[in-house]
């Protein structure tokens, strides 16, 4: 079994539907399993009992979620002192809801949360331009659904915004299952 | 009168007519002008005679044009080496043609041009959430002309979403006003 | 009077003695005035009342001290949503103590900061190089203070490492100064 | 066989040396091959028929070498546009002789390349930091060769702050060979 955990968090509940997406995604893949938890409630266990972790987060002035920092601070940090990640695989999705065009500073936030993973050792796993529904809401990083209108007016994340999403939560699935065969680091 | 350097480099036109945007909105200030140059037509006299520098690029695969990379590389780094602009302004524009409602990648890509006038220790002018326009090409670190349509293909950047850049080129250029008159740094 | 805002979280001693450096540094200006807090204490009008602001982070993961991100979604994206700190001036500061020699990771911790005053359409000031004691803890972003030796001991924060800090609290100062007078933003 | 193709540009024959050292960790693990190019020397069929692609550089200006960002604009670019590389691993290292106590920007210039590799869709390799010689010259990233003093003086790499570098070549070629024969991308 290939156990795949998301953590999120989640404002209007956007960022809550994207991590159901991947959680489905996952689900799709022979023997994988995806565990939803909110950041307060993962323990060092929960960690290093999966194969995979995904987080998803809100981008707040270009930055994730206080709410998933604090995780990172207090869960993922001690478990870099102890070498307890090291050759996982990490993926992340966002949302965002300011101005859109540009990406809102959905950029930086992405890579605040794979920093993360990088320190703790663990693999990264890219969204493909050829992903369906890649145009709608994919970025190099991860799937990014933009929850907004053109005025920052709440609109939700279209199902069609999330298409990509679900390919990442098996693209990640399936990586953490060949990985988790081999022994990459020494 | 208050001189701003503005460099860039052009795959279909679209950053042209941007920087030509962006010299437009330097010339509407009273004693600025804006000078237009090409990556190899700037030489070190050029930037240390300007007030302000930016730096326009199209996105490619998440960072600027190798041409502009060069112009940094050979024309940049001796002046860093030589502290030859330090406190004057600089300030960034980009376009991309990418999959783009997540940015395309254009954060990375301005950040690097950033980056190198931060080295320069040249001070950094955003771009305000409440200029007009910032809605269809507004990002934190500077205008983004998106230049393609869902499938990628080329559509060329509209006036609406090239308001907001003439306005980046003003502020800069009463930025570098405002600031060649102070001594700020010992 | 120019008000110089120092916000930062402190997780040994070390950024709480950066920021009292920074202070210094303000207060070393004619007419300027240095006011330290923690996140916990900053509030909306706090903000609005200073003409710059400064915030210090211990780097954590490759990030900003999840007290200070924090303090970003529940201050500052409110003054972001209401254009309430445009065209004020934004500078940063960290500590690291994970394995060093290549920065720890500090460059996207500050990269966060300068986002979150990038979005609300602050003035960004850079550390040049030239400025005394750069070599020792310095930054293109902003001055650096490592905390730990070679296996991440606890050494704490040296005077040496500590003297381009002072100058970049002066220098915040006095930009903070020249650009109050202008106007630079429609 | 497993390939790994090295690319690298080198100014005074440090990231040459980083280079040659990641390829003889390449060439520790059986049945894997490590190729040298300099970026001009690359072609599209070298890219398509490798595994793995490591790409080295200094750091200037915070951002890879002009020849590097040549190299991605010309060789990986219509790569991306063909999807040509998805499911490959890619991976980085860099050298940097500015000052260097912070990093000397080391970290936006690998995050410059790892962005390429991602938008060809290709899984990314972190250096753990509990690998060999991490201590010397290891940043989350990759690793990181410094090679001048503490006055900009160039001092070259020594073997010491080299050694997390041929566990990097190796990492990359273990993960090259274990996913190759997996099919994650839909």
């Amino acid at each position: 079994m290939t156990k795949v955990l998301i953590v999120y968090a989640s404002d209007y509940g956007n960022t809550k539907k994207m991590a159901e997406m991947v959680a489905s995604g996952v689900e799709s893949v022979p023997d994988a399993e995806g565990v939803l938890k909110e950041p307060e409630e993962v323990t060092e266990d929960e960690m290093t009992s999966s194969d995979a972790v995904m987080v998803g987060t809100p981008t707040h002035m270009g930055s994730p979620h206080w709410r998933v920092k604090q995780f990172i601070d207090t869960i993922c940090s001690p478990l870099w002192i102890k070498d307890g990640m090291i050759g996982k695989v990490g993926a992340v999705f966002a949302t965002g809801s300011g101005f859109g065009y540009a990406g809102g500073g959905c950029e930086l936030a992405m890579l605040a949360l794979l920093s993360n993973f990088a320190e703790m050792g663990m693999f990264l796993v890219p969204l493909p331009k050829n992903t369906p529904g890649f145009k709608f809401g994919g970025l190099q990083w991860g799937p990014y659904g933009r929850s907004s209108g053109e005025n920052m007016e709440q609109t939700g994340v279209s199902e069609e915004k999330l298409e990509a999403t679900k390919y990442h939560g098996a693209n990640v699935a399936r990586t953490a299952a060949a990985l988790k065969a081999a022994s990459i680091f020494p």
